[in-house]
């Protein structure tokens, strides 16, 4: 009953079924599928999911899944496979799909000609629009997502575009060159992937044209996967953010998942017994007066929440294309303004509560200093510190969150435990 | 020459443009722009950037600018001004335009009806290829991302499509009953814009028709729209995970960017607060050992990273529609199970390195306890707060890492201070 409910999902549905759940009914449903089907679902499944599953077939089957697939699915299944998995599928491939694969793979991941497909229509500039119709519906099916047909030269070098809806509203006798667009945008096959998309997002392409360094097309990239793109980019900052990886499987085994996990919770430990070693310098304080101890968190915890809304404003910011180095200097002043205009208002703030709370007015002095000298420098690093990383092609979402909540941690503890011994000891 | 440039660039290059500059260059740049431009450029703008624009002309102008609106993009400029403003700009539209603003704003804001657009191609079925063919050269141009026609009796009831392609490669003799898809998938005029996107993202559409309570076409969604609801989306969690509104400007003169953030830093001084009034039940015990309010911030620090790393996760798996009532006992008894193997591995080596640096195992045993306590209560809240926020309405991305922060805080404070007050003193 489940098997003939599953044979009549599309491989989208199949594959949100499988994502869905946990590692062992995973394996389960998969035996369910019809062999002919698996290339279908293992094009939409993510990158951890897909890898566990092809990891438990015979390398033979993957090689019949992987048949019938797009060049650009094609390159991404097998580019994020663990070496010994890929080799052994080359090596049960024969020599026609091997080539195959070998070219998909041969440009760097997340390029243009990655994500591009090889199934483009092309075009000769001077046959007529009745030509050109009569030789699609001898075709009798387009590519799928064909918005657009190529205009070639017999050296492959692209001369135009072509619009479907063009061609459908023009006249029969009218020649090709006539109505082709003759200075068509084009992507190098070795753009980034995010330019790809963000040109994609900013023109509101369908369909784009790729070419290599002499102007031949060599395939197209559309906006199906150009989505998907978008998807795993917005989704990286905010996974990085956490310390978790982009792809990671929410059903993946515990023991994964912990393992996983735990490189961000061991730097974390780091930074908390660092904190820790500064308060450790204060330990004559502390002992003195305990209510500095009860008091020591907030300072820090305030900065690294003034820290992080900077720091993810200009992590977007930088995404979006929004922040270049023209206007990062303008940015950097208007989040220190901002940091120290938040200092004002939340040291008054913390200086009336602890001072009506503690009824010790120097305490309320001290706390509101601390609280104004982090707010600057929640402002100052968050805003300075994603700028900086980038230019060192650090990924700021991954780093960026721990590094500032370190520095809040430690300005925050120095500047109030320091002050408190200066003032009230 | 600035003008110059600018009239030459395309409309979402000048968005960018926009985007990327502070208010005041802003308004002037926007002074040099053609008017018959406005309104393409105001399309491409981000709420906050082109409600400021909007806000700073006179109402007439406004009016024209809207005029050449898609329908999807009227709604969404109308939809997000400030009431007066809105009221000013309908009072100086004329009865017709007044009429079509009146109606694109009428759909439920974030509905398939609200991003629709009314161009739609329709046929009847009883026609031949030829007869569109003609049809179509008729009309000369085809609406922006037309790769699907409509096939609708008298009534307007949607009967099937007939893609664009499918119609190029069929014989002219041939009737659109006899190629069109006569199950087609349409979207309900009330559906919720994610749920859009979702069915995009999965079955990877160019356009979807939509239709209203009785089958009737209304209009058609295209996926450079929901290429933006995707965008929007996945930075909404990044972006309220950090207090911040996901149309924010990063560009917003100092005292709006503070007067937003301020809310969020409001309810994080509360939280510290309340933490601190936990430290404050435990003064003789800090007063006696200095040490512990040293370490007082290690165990609260690693659970709200654990608690962050499964309450992303979770939110992550949710938006994607990976996580449902089906599977949602599993997901947190996986959580759980994670967080009591994190409490094994972190309260083991934060014991031997307390143990070591302040030669004391029962403090290295009290710490060890208060983190396994901690590690499980963040597994637990990481993974429950989610799914019970979004049954309550409650956006989890918002609201969810401030709640989660402060159960992880009281938790480890009270567990550490509470043990040690019994063991240590
Ligand atoms: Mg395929
Ligand atoms: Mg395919
Ligand atoms: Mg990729
Ligand atoms: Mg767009
Ligand atoms: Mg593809
Ligand atoms: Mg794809
Ligand atoms: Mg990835
Ligand atoms: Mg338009
Ligand atoms: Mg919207
Ligand atoms: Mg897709
Ligand atoms: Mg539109
Ligand atoms: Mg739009
Ligand atoms: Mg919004």
């Amino acid at each position: 009953r489940v098997r003939k409910m599953l044979l009549e999902l599309p491989a989208s549905d199949v594959a949100l079924l499988l994502e869905s759940s946990p590692a062992k009914t995973r394996q389960e449903l998969w035996q369910l599928l019809d062999a002919d089907f698996h290339g279908d679902v293992l094009e939409e499944l993510s990158e951890d999911v897909r890898n566990g599953i092809i990891s438990k077939m015979v390398p033979s089957s993957v090689v019949d899944a992987l048949e019938d697939m797009d060049t650009d699915d094609l390159a991404e299944t097998l580019s994020t496979l663990p070496e010994d998995v890929l080799q052994s599928i080359l090596a049960s491939m024969d020599a026609q799909d091997r080539v195959r694969a070998e070219k998909a793979l041969s440009y760097g991941e997340d390029t243009a000609g990655f994500i591009m497909n090889t199934d483009t229509i092309t075009l000769r500039a001077d046959v007529s629009v009745d030509v050109v119709l009569r030789y699609l519906r001898l075709k009798a099916e387009l590519p799928e997502n064909t918005d657009t047909l190529y205009v070639v030269n017999r050296q492959d070098l692209l001369l135009g575009t072509v619009s479907v809806s063009r061609l459908l509203t023009s006249h029969p006798d009218v020649n090709v060159h006539e109505i082709m667009d003759d200075e068509p945008e084009a992507l190098n096959v070795d753009m980034a992937e995010s330019d790809v998309a963000k040109m994609f997002e900013r023109y509101n392409w369908l369909s784009a044209p790729v070419i290599d360094e002499e102007n031949k097309l060599v395939g197209r990239i559309t906006i199906d996967d150009v989505v998907d793109i978008i998807r795993e980019d917005a989704e990286h900052s905010m996974m990085s953010m956490a310390g978790l990886d982009d792809e990671e499987d929410t059903f993946a085994p515990v023991g994964q998942s912990t393992k996983r996990r735990s490189v961000w919770l061991g730097v974390n430990l780091i930074t908390a017994l660092l904190a820790a070693a500064v308060s450790d310098l204060f330990e004559t304080t502390l002992s003195q007066l305990a209510v500095l101890a009860i008091l020591n968190t907030i300072v820090p915890s305030m900065g690294g929440v003034a820290g992080n809304q900077t720091l993810t404003l200009v992590i977007r910011g930088m995404a979006l294309g929004h922040v270049s180095t023209s206007n990062s200097l303008w940015l950097v002043r208007k989040e220190l303004a901002i940091g120290f205009l938040n200092g004002l208002i939340w040291s008054i703030l913390i200086a009336s509560v602890i001072a009506l709370w503690k009824q010790d007015f120097v305490l309320g002095g001290v706390i509101a200093f601390a609280m104004m000298m982090n707010m600057i420098a929640a402002g100052l690093s968050g805003a300075t510190l994603p700028i900086i990383m980038k230019k060192l092609k650090i990924d700021p979402a991954l780093a960026g969150s721990v590094i500032l909540t370190t520095i809040t941690d430690v300005v925050g503890i120095f500047a109030f435990l320091g002050t408190a011994t200066v003032f009230l000891i």
